[in-house]
Parts: structure tokens; C-alpha cells; sequence
């Protein structure tokens, strides 16, 4: 056992818009020895996610802001290099909320022992962790899609929205998606969307997807809001569902970004729109570990990755996902 | 049995913006004998609804649109002048959806026998009718509200808000609601409403509704949509409940109308904002004109009407509406 050296990235200052390299500090720190009832991790893998932006206002919300100076926390994966508690043991994988950091200590207690169930271990961040988990979560209990419905995903390319297009394929809808580019669209083709939409180019995209959807659409997995959440208002059918998972075109925002304009149609088309987040629901998790596992065995599932390396990049990583630079879950390798 | 004259309120022209004199014609018309199987009946009352805004409109919705040269379909209750049914007889009170007309011959399926129950008969074009079971079906199924719950209802004194606001005391719960003027305030407080707010003198509604509930909402039930929405979301609970209802602030509207900046705020509060149409619950009918009806006996329930007279009354009483001129129920008498 020994002290391991360590390098973080902290929140240096609230970010305004984008943010940029004056919000984070790389700077060097020390995982020590473990004491009794702690473990010694070392990060192999870091999930770099856009719920992190809203953490960073200081603003009371579900989760309380980051702090000036302390690590950014999020998930990782990483092996025990020494441990204090019996549990635990080197070479175990954990995963933890302990953030943006090579290495770290801390008690037993806050770091989570898993199996990747013969997954590469980066998967417990994505389509077999939260992100795959708020995908099932909010298409099949919040959403509520079943067999037969058009479902709308925006964001379809992203880490959740990949898995929120092949679960509804799954489950015999039709697939409407959105992503900004063409690599993503033809990726969107590839994972089954039956109508892919390159929102860049698309124009108006209320036009584009009820011409994609002419009868409607019952459910709207949104990740956008904004002019998607407009266009899905638009062409949603009577009783449609939505599931509001995330709004990244807004998380930047300096200044207060439009509401769709055609909230009344919710009234005759009775739709319900609810907001969601994953950790409310771990009631489902086993159910969804199951039905993951057993789709990624059997190939019925697929998720791609966007993967970049070393602790330094973990703050270029991260605006990548507001410039819709990552195709898949975007991940930080150390 | 004998033809009786008539006169009726027919659409002229689909209005744009505010209804204006160009849009209805008074026009005379005969509700001829009825033939075997029809009733000949002569409106006591005519109904005035917001929600009639919406089918004057030429396109789909729950509904079909009014027609241009046709009579404005609505509720209405009047009495049986002659029966060619063996159902009905002249004297009975009945119900119908043939609009603003003094008087019609119709297929008896297509009227209603009632039952005033000791109400006064217009109650069941109001606090015993399709606006009470709006507020009861909003309130209680849709937006689930239970004891201990803050409630904020807007057009808090119209024919919908007045019976939400009651309903929601009667359950326990603290109410606060929005009007316009001083006459409505103190209506509100009379009925026992815990804030009322008048949003024409408020300011900022936001500020007046956080102010008003510290703690927030648990439940909205919308009228107005607009900024009462906006407001909502900003002073909603975790996990609150939208009703939504009407948005009679856009009713009128000639260009779109600026939706709420906040929507990205129903994630990390969970919230469920979800439309509805009365006319799609008739299964609790039967609890609704029990508890109602019972509340009314008891004198725990009140109900206020603005009664204009006349048919050719109707179309001013209709504007009304959108001026909020009308307290509680509007109604023409004929």
C-alpha cells in the first residue's frame, strides 16, 4: 500500500454560456493510503454527462451545485489498488461518484462494487448504466410506448438517445430521430430509425417531421427541448406521451431561451408532458440490467462511444456534448 | 303542436382575433311540429364557453369546427313544447348541444332528460354541469390533488376556477388564486380561497405567486396558460401536477404566443403537465353529480353566474369572456 499520485479537474469558476477553459483547473493531488473501512481507487474510465452543466449554477435543484476548487464529481469506473475494508479487495471494479480524478480514497461505503457481466467496463457508464437506464426508464415507464407507436427521439445519436431508438425498435415502434450531421444520421440508419432527421439541415423541423410522420407521432423522448419540443408538440396525436429527459440546447443559455409557442394544443390533443430523472426509478434497475444484458448479448443492442484520453481532456470532452461533437456516449479514458 | 318562431346565432365569418360584430348573424328560423320520433323544444338557457373560441377555427381537433352560415353549437337547456317520442313530454327539462337557438325540433336521441335535482336549471350548464365535472375531473384525476397539497388555480373566478377552488378547500387544501379586478378578489377570499392574487395590479405574477407560496405548488390548474404558466413551473414543488385546461390567454391570439422560457425547469422538478377534456372522463359522472350535488345541499359549495339576456345577448356575453367581464358562470337567458 502506498499514496498514489492523482490529478483532478476543479471547477475553477461558474461558467457563463459555454464554458470554457477559465471554469476548470487541472491540479495535482494525492490519493493516500487507505485507512481502515476505505478503499484506494485508481479511474480507468470517466462518464462526462450534460446533467454536470446544471450543476454548475449555484442553484438549489435535485442535486446540489458543484463548489469552487473541489473536483467536479460524476461517475467513474475504475480497480481498487489497496483497500482497509474487508469487501474490498485489489483489483476489484468499482464504480463511483467521486468525480473527475485519476485516483482517489475514500470510505468503503461511497464506491459501488460491480460486475461488467463480460461488458468492457466503460459500459457500466452508458448503455448498461445511467445512461441506458434513463433511456429505459423514460421511453418505457414514463413514456409509456408500446407496440405500434411513432415515437420522436432527439438527440438520437447521443449516449441516451441511441438507446431510446433501438428499445423502441425493440419493442415494434417506428423511430423518428434527430442528430446534427451526417455520420450520425447514417449511424441513426444503421441502429434501425426508420426516418432520421439532420436537424442542421433540415430547416423548419415542425415541416420535416410531420412530413416524417404524417399520421402523428404518441410518444416524444425530448434531450433537446426547444424547437424540437415545438415540432413534437406539433405533430404529437391525440394522448401522446412525453418524456422530458433533458433540453441540452438550453443548458448554456445566458439569457431566457423561447418556449414553444403552441403549449394550448396540449389541451385538445390531451397530451402529458413529464420530466424525469433516472435515480428516482431504481425500482427498475434489476429489470433493466436483465433486459440489457440480455439484448447487448444477443445483439439486438449496440451503443457507440466517443472516447477521448487522459484526465486534461475531460473539460474539452464536456463541451463537445453542447456542440453535438460526440457521436454516442462520450467517455474520458485515463 | 305548432311551429314555433325562432331566432338563432349563426357564424358569419371565422373571426380573427377578438370576436368582433362580423362574426355572428342574428338570423330568424322555425322549430317546425316534430314527426314521430323528434321533440320540439323551446332554450331557457344557453351556455357561453371558452372553448367554443377554438371551433370557430377551421381546423381538425377534438371537435369539428363550426360552420360558417350554421348556428354555434353549445349547451343548452330548455323544455319539451312537443314530443312526437313517447320518451318526452311537454314540460320536461332537457339538455342539448343544438347551440344558441330560442328554440329547435331534433331526433329525441339527441336531447338529454335531466333532472334538476332542486338546482335552479341553469346549474347544469354550470356547478352541476360540463364546467363543475371540469373542475372536479382536473383537480382530483388529472392533477390528483390530496390533502396538504398548495394549489394554484388561474381564472380562479370563472365558471372552472370558482368550483376548482372550493373543491380543493373542501380536500384540504391550501388555494391560491389569480383574478382580475377587485370585484373577483374578494369573491375569492369569500369562497375561502387562501391568496388571491390580482394579476392585472400584481406585477410580476411570478414574484406575486412565490411570494404567495413560499413553498411552492404541488398543483396547477391551468385557465390562462401564458405567464400563469410560466409562473407555475417557477414556483412548482418537486414532483407537482399541471392540469391543464384551458389557455384562454391565446384563444384570440392573431400570431403565436410566447410558450414558457422555463420548461427546461420540468426536469429537476419532475413535473407532469397534462391537457385534458372533460368529455373524455364521463366514467366518474355519476361520482361528480353525487359529491356536487351533495356539497351544494350543504351549502360547502357556491356557485356565481353572469347572466345576460336574450339571444341576441349571446355574442356580446361571448367576448365577455376573453375581457374576464364575466363572473363565474356565463350565461344567456332566454
Amino acid at each position: 500500500m502506498a499514496a498514489l499520485a492523482s490529478r483532478e479537474i476543479r471547477l475553477k469558476s461558474r461558467p457563463v454560456g459555454e464554458p470554457g477553459p477559465d471554469a476548470f483547473e487541472l491540479a495535482t493531488a494525492e490519493a493516500r493510503e487507505p485507512g481502515p473501512g476505505e478503499v484506494q481507487v485508481r479511474n480507468r474510465w470517466m462518464s462526462v454527462d450534460p446533467y454536470m452543466r446544471g450543476r454548475m449554477y449555484d442553484v438549489p435543484s435535485y442535486v446540489p451545485p458543484f463548489q469552487i476548487g473541489e473536483p467536479l464529481q460524476g461517475g467513474a469506473v475504475g480497480e481498487v489498488t489497496a483497500s482497509g475494508d474487508e469487501g474490498f479487495k485489489p483489483g476489484d471494479l468499482v464504480m463511483s461518484m467521486w468525480g473527475w480524478r485519476e485516483a482517489f480514497t475514500a470510505p468503503a461505503g461511497t464506491v459501488q462494487k460491480v460486475d461488467a457481466h463480460g461488458l468492457p467496463p466503460q459500459a457500466l457508464l452508458g448503455v448498461a448504466g445511467m445512461p441506458g437506464m434513463t433511456a429505459y426508464v423514460g421511453l418505457l415507464k414514463i413514456a409509456g410506448a408500446k407496440e405500434g407507436d411513432t415515437v420522436f427521439v432527439s438527440a438520437a445519436a447521443g449516449a441516451v438517445g441511441q438507446v431510446v431508438c433501438q428499445i423502441a425498435k425493440l419493442k415494434g415502434c417506428t423511430v423518428i430521430g434527430t442528430a446534427g450531421g451526417a455520420e450520425k444520421v447514417a449511424y441513426l440508419r444503421e441502429i434501425g430509425v426508420d426516418h432520421a432527421i439532420d436537424y442542421r439541415t433540415a430547416g423548419d423541423l415542425t415541416a420535416a417531421l410531420q412530413q416524417a410522420a404524417p399520421k402523428g407521432i404518441d410518444v416524444y423522448f425530448d434531450n433537446v427541448g426547444g424547437d424540437h419540443l415545438q415540432a413534437a408538440i406539433a405533430a404529437a396525436r391525440p394522448f401522446a406521451r412525453f418524456a422530458i429527459c433533458g433540453m441540452i440546447s438550453q443548458y448554456n443559455a445566458t439569457a431566457p431561451t423561447p418556449g414553444p409557442t403552441n403549449m394550448a394544443m396540449s389541451i385538445g390533443k390531451r397530451l402529458r408532458i413529464e420530466g424525469f430523472i433516472v435515480s428516482d426509478h431504481n425500482d427498475v434497475q434489476a429489470q433493466f440490467l436483465a433486459d440489457v444484458a440480455g439484448w447487448l448479448r444477443e445483439g439486438k443492442l449496440v451503443a457507440r462511444e466517443t472516447v477521448d484520453e487522459g484526465i486534461e481532456a475531460a473539460p474539452g470532452a464536456f463541451v463537445k456534448l453542447f456542440r453535438g461533437e460526440n457521436l454516442g456516449k462520450m467517455l474520458v479514458k485515463l
